[in-house]
């Protein structure tokens, strides 16, 4: 069923399913809930709503459910693909205001709303001495709904995973509003259908989110680190995939092209980066025997020509990984005017990582595009940026077109033409190249789970076949 | 749809399907593969068929599919809740013949035929120096595919996870005989709905696997182990509890019983363990720092008042862990004619681990049996059983209602049914208290990946009431 695009809904029922008028019928407010970080097409939602707990979110879906009105659940809205974006117009579901913490230190885990902040949960559990570990780098603005939503993770993914992997049991509202506990409070179960993995990765379109717990790991008691720089992105890219393929479990080995390089110190008047391929390796242990894998992972190095090894003193981490986070707003600001055209986000088997950064660097050149990479090198997962001025039509395609060519090579390589910002709108198109036959059976679970298609419409999924629709 | 429990199927079609004769119609064949290792009661299947490819599979399940045939996949056969019994007639489909196995050290993944038994993998990984990690207690017979349809996992999932957290990619052929890829060949991906976590642990009800890609994970280079008795359960528990709160993770903590020593002493004519609680610690690591965490979990085996610490040369350790692994005919033999009278397979949150293990030695006292206990205790998983003369069966019905007692206890916890072994039969009855209202999603899966219902027919999911079949 396609829905009229220029359609509005009538959504003052949401006055009476929510309390304290947490509700926007303004077209003031509605706008702002309009886009999300990505550059893709944005639309005015008819009205936002806020419920404060999975029982006001389940009288919100209840409803629209019935009245056929689209919901697209929103939570940072830091989302890279267009993941919150209301492409059917309806309503923009908030999970900001779900946002209680438990923490239940002695099983290594917390009870959480889908609305608290990624930074805000790790400031609340360092006291415990215990951290939630991807590591993304929109922990400022980042919900823990919508990393469950897009399985996001980061730097700290090598070594501890996925936001899937620390997720033990999440409450989720269906649809037509009921409301379900997916998992156990158990590090592990088999007792069924692991519905709560249905649900991680889905962006709202199965259900919303409301609470999830989580698993914690110890804040590690030693972290070293270095910054390593190479003659080339090959050796570097080289190195990385020996380090992980020798069975290193770095903390974070992160991949940071002369480019961006470049640009990290163009944004920071107080640093000066040697401008070459570079890798940051971080080690984490609880015990001094870090310094003997310091040792191992400097050897590796060495045995792809390392240029230059500077080991970080542990105060100066935090600096070393705040200029990294620095990259998107250096990346922004590099050539006044000129904007990202968008965030290239693939992974691929670690062995292939070398094929896939050279793909980045040969497209660039060969469209005439100035494109920056770092990635999660560890996960073999890569993020490439080609800078764009938005006037030129034409350049802006390039790049569009630069963003196509490295994720079918990824997909090529066997990997994926996501790593860890979700599908959303930008990557559709390649989820039947990447899922052949599987794709059938995740439509059959949508219209099962959503049969009138209100949650999220227009994402994850590919379009229909014109003539299948 | 309810099956008349009697009918039998025409089952002539498979000689067709498969190639090489790999059919069994006979009679003294079938009956071999009525049952599995547990005391559910078997059923006689109407042939046996052991394809050799997923296009093997996808003949023998199309046509099943078409003529309204129960096909029961079939692994090593070693599961302990009736996973593999032919409950509804049918079809028993062995996947024993796909066991092709490919390594890719550089990636530390392998790709695995369903058929490939657990300790030849691992054989056969040793020498790239790799491991598929979550050891299991019945790696001798116990085959990949049976271990991704349960999520199986053992001794070392404390530290590396379940089976769930090691595979990459399936394929799994639907019930109407669809070659389906689930994932990618990454350690990370945010593609889409995960539907390799919905076949993982499916027990056969949604499809067929036929391969896998797992992630392995490095041998250790340094192990330690230590066998530690404590003055009472409740002690050794604590300790446990403690160690994993302290995020201490160990390569393995296993709580053994009094009751359990006991049986393994007199099984064992060369060994004499102290008859006291006891734990089996195991530390893993790359380098020296391990003998600072191994001093780090003494001390906390002292804070619980431990009575003996004795640390294992390395050359001891595999004989400790097969006196351990010998727990199950130990218990067999340990009172002539009587039996086993099923496995016990609880989890619950860490911190709830002594309060189940209280309940599980209060009940037996209460019911007048005699009942050990051995658990993966950092995992909060807990084994137990009751050994009772088949004779009796009163008294069988005792040790029956111990195990549910018990189960019911997780389940109030906060904990799961079963830990590692699956639903099979034995548990299907307790899922509607463990999983409330998310129940109905999973029914609704079902029916729409196997709207027949051939596939596994009676297992994982609880009967429906008796007005709505």
């Amino acid at each position: 069923m396609q829905r009229n695009p220029d359609s509005s809904s009538d959504c003052a029922f949401l006055d009476d399913a929510v309390t304290d008028g947490r509700v926007a019928h303004t077209e003031s407010v509605r706008e702002q809930y309009a886009t999300d970080e990505s550059p893709h097409a944005g639309r005015t939602p008819d009205a936002v709503v806020w419920p404060a707990s999975a029982d006001e979110v389940a009288a919100v879906l209840a409803e629209a459910n019935d009245r056929d009105i689209p919901v697209t659940p929103r939570s940072g809205g830091s989302g890279l693909e267009g993941n919150a974006i209301p492409s059917a117009g309806g309503i923009v579901l908030s999970t900001a205001e779900i946002e209680h913490v438990e923490v239940s230190p002695a099983d290594l885990q917390a009870t959480v709303g889908a609305g608290v902040v990624y930074d805000d949960l790790n400031d609340k559990l360092a006291s415990n001495g215990l951290r939630f570990a991807p590591g993304i780098s929109s922990g400022e603005v980042a919900t823990i709904g919508g990393m469950v939503a897009t399985n996001a993770s980061g730097f700290n993914a090598v070594r501890y995973g996925e936001t899937r992997d620390h997720v033990r049991r999440l409450e989720v509202v269906t649809a037509d509003g009921r409301i379900v506990e997916c998992g156990r409070d158990v590090v592990k179960t088999s007792a069924g259908y692991s519905l709560k993995d249905l649900f991680v990765g889905s962006e709202g379109t199965l259900g919303v989110v409301t609470e999830v717990t989580l698993g914690l790991v110890g804040i590690p008691e030693y972290r070293r680190a270095a910054l390593v720089t190479f003659p080339s992105r090959a050796a570097a890219s080289r190195a990385v995939a020996d380090a992980i393929g020798s069975a290193l479990v770095p903390g974070a080995i992160e991949f940071i092209d002369t480019t961006a390089m470049k640009m990290l110190n163009a944004y920071h008047d107080d640093v000066s980066f040697e401008e070459r391929p570079t890798l940051i390796i971080e080690l984490h242990a609880n015990n001094a025997g870090i310094e003997e894998d310091l040792e191992f992972a400097k050897a590796i190095c060495e045995d792809h020509g390392m240029l230059s090894w500077e080991a970080a003193a542990e105060e100066n981490l935090g600096d070393i990984w705040q200029a990294r986070r620095d990259k998107y707003p250096a990346t922004q600001s590099y050539r006044e005017g000129w904007e990202v055209a968008l965030v290239g986000d693939v992974v691929v088997p670690i062995s292939r990582y070398p094929e896939i950064v050279e793909e980045v660097s040969q497209a660039s050149e060969e469209l005439d595009l100035l494109t920056s990479c770092v990635g999660h090198a560890g996960d073999g997962n890569l993020h490439f940026t080609s800078l764009v001025d938005p006037e030129d039509e034409e350049m802006v395609a390039r790049a569009n077109e630069l963003n196509e060519r490295v994720v079918r090579k990824a997909i090529a390589l066997g990997g994926s033409a996501t790593g860890e910002h979700g599908v959303g709108i930008g990557k559709r198109k390649f989820m039947d190249e990447e899922h052949g036959p599987a794709i059938d059976l995740m439509r059959s679970i949508k219209d099962t789970f959503d049969p009138n298609g209100i949650l999220n419409p227009g994402k994850v999924l590919p379009e229909l076949p014109t003539d299948e629709r």
